[in-house]
């Protein structure tokens, strides 16, 4: 996938990883980009997220990403911050920018420090490997990820949106969990990107049950550099949102071990950030997860787990919809198990629940089955 | 284990479980007892929950609990609530009650009506099985379980306090998860007790990470007929909170296709609460628990997870010791892996965070590790 006008990106090895695979991206961009971010608020939070805090305050434009994986230093403390802030040096000397235009982010185990000195080959390589491919940069962010996440849309104006992710589905903090980098060429205005953006993550990357939502690492972006000229914002942020949402949906289906993607659409709750919260809270049910990996239609699941995702409503005004086919409607439904049961051997299953009554707040949330596997992968991950 | 004087149980089979396994529990005090209730928060709460809270506003003695397991009656809608009225109604003309007397509990599958035709023969059956050992009863209530979680404490005047539990381990909403039972024969005031009984419940079957502590059937009662006379309440809160604590951690290290317990306990939070929170949330990581079934002494887990917990804290104010090694003290600190991950071969994994400051909140929870076969139970449970 090319990327925007005025955007290189590259992935190279520089040794995080044990296995050799890429672990070091570069992305940089020709023009000084206007950027939105939204980072994790664990109180744990890289080293890389806490820089990243005071670039964003300072409303400098970006002009590169360096981003490793396989480490995330976090809770590294003081060393830990010196080797953040090496890692931007390093790129921005190789780069000639300023370090406080360089970004930096890192995926991986907590609580390693990051060995700066390896960036010190790799940097110039990654530098003389720049091209305009999104897919050598996204293979150096991903951990466990066993797919591509990438997603594109082109503007009326010719502009394009690029966005590509690493994270290995539902709940993994110590993967230091999501990053997602969204580049355009489309010229937008920073105020109204920086004030849309949080909206547009909450209703997309927020909405994958990612325990907690809330990792040592996570960090979505979005770099705009006008290479391509104005566009009308409105129909900029609706093409965004597609881009973070087709991510979102991407990350959700690669949960570790997954083999299924899990949605859950919730309408009738107060507001819409109601619903959401609700139907991330069923998406994530351990018990619902295990259940869409055996192919079970036990709804009851789902209804308990709404039970206890702080709204407010009496059973007899919820129905719940799986694969389409109503299984509770006030009371328990008379439905074909069978049917129902093949219908969820689908890639996606989707739980619809509607609460009777004036509220008309919507929202969907993304997950993935519980399955043998993720437990295997995470039993023995450092040692 | 004998019950404390003046109490009779027994369990027989009455078929709700299709394993013809026993399934419906009776427990009758020849004298009408005080009691404490605490009953789930869950919206979706099952007909006994919502009986239950009826009975114990009315302020009037219990004399019996009729229980069933293998069907939890949850959203069966008006069906549902006179099912389990005719429950109570059949317990008490066999006992020669009044049905006020008689509180009703049920576990199981979510959703389908309790066939009460199967309780023409069975609570006569019962009634004639009446008897003054505990495991009858405790064997009839038990679903997935794969232990008998009891206890039992003697106070000073001779007086005894038994309980009984079932709940297999951390997350099983559609088990309807935990029922307790607690009887003794001291002499206790009601108001006093009822006063106490949900701190300890915070402090004991809350702090087990059950996934949200709110299933659609949870329920624990406590009953006192004073039939050892009067004891000191101090003293009987102590014990009394011993016998829960115990049962707690008993559905804890009994958590569904689980090896090991896993406790977590957390100082210099705000308040016990706090403590409790953050501690039962860390336990309750699924990244956490599979390292703990791995041996894997992966330590940014368990700081990953005291950061989302909603605790505010600097890193380099927290120290984290696994099974009594410092692991993390302001910065990671060098420590055997291979011994510490030897030691977490134990049946009991601990994990102790401390939060230097002024703060003095202390608290602790339960859950278990995660393991490829509490998938396996989950996937097919009801297909």
């Amino acid at each position: 996938m090319r990327l925007p006008q005025g955007f290189l990106s590259s992935g190279v090895t520089a040794g995080f990883k044990p296995s050799g695979r890429p672990d070091l991206a570069l992305i940089a961009s020709r023009l000084p980009a206007a950027w939105a971010f939204v980072g994790t608020r664990n109180m744990a939070a890289a080293a890389c997220v806490i820089r990243a805090r005071a670039l964003y305050a300072s409303g400098a434009p970006l002009s590169a990403i360096i981003v490793n994986s396989g480490n995330a230093n976090a809770v590294t403390g003081d060393s830990g911050r010196e080797a953040d802030q090496a890692m931007a040096e390093r790129a921005a000397e190789t780069l000639g920018l300023e370090p406080g235009t360089v970004l930096t982010a890192s995926t991986g185990v907590i609580g390693r420090l990051l060995p700066v000195d390896r960036l010190v080959v790799a940097v110039p390589l990654a530098r003389m490997s720049l091209g305009d491919e999104v897919e050598p940069a996204l293979a150096a962010i991903q951990t466990t990820d066993t797919r591509e996440k990438k997603a594109e849309r082109v503007l009326s104006n010719g502009a394009r949106i690029v966005g590509f992710a690493k994270g290995s589905g539902m709940i993994h903090p110590d993967m230091a969990t999501m990053l997602g980098f969204i580049l355009t060429d489309a010229r937008v205005d920073e105020t109204t990107l920086r004030e849309t953006f949080q909206g547009l993550v909450d209703r997309t990357f927020n909405a994958v049950t990612v325990d907690g939502d809330t990792s040592t690492n996570d960090m979505c972006v979005c770099l705009a550099n006008g290479a391509a000229g104005p566009v009308p914002f409105q129909e900029f942020r609706n093409e965004l949102y597609e881009v973070m949402r087709d991510l979102a949906r991407a990350v959700a289906r690669d949960g570790e071990g997954a083999d299924k993607l899990i949605t859950v659409r919730v309408s009738g709750a107060p507001d819409d950030a109601a619903a959401r919260r609700a139907a991330r809270l069923v998406a994530g049910s351990n018990l619902l997860k295990a259940a869409v990996h055996g192919n079970d239609p036990n709804w009851g699941r789902a209804l308990a787990a709404l039970g206890r995702s702080g709204l407010t409503f009496r059973p007899r005004d919820v129905s719940l919809n799986i694969q389409g086919v109503c299984v509770f409607d006030g009371a328990p439904q008379t439905f074909d198990s069978a049917q129902v049961s093949a219908a969820m051997g689908a890639e996606e299953v989707v739980f619809e629940i509607g609460i009777r009554g004036s509220a008309r707040g919507t929202g969907e949330a993304w997950g993935c089955d519980l399955t043998a596997e993720y437990v295997s992968i995470n039993s023995d991950y450092t040692t």
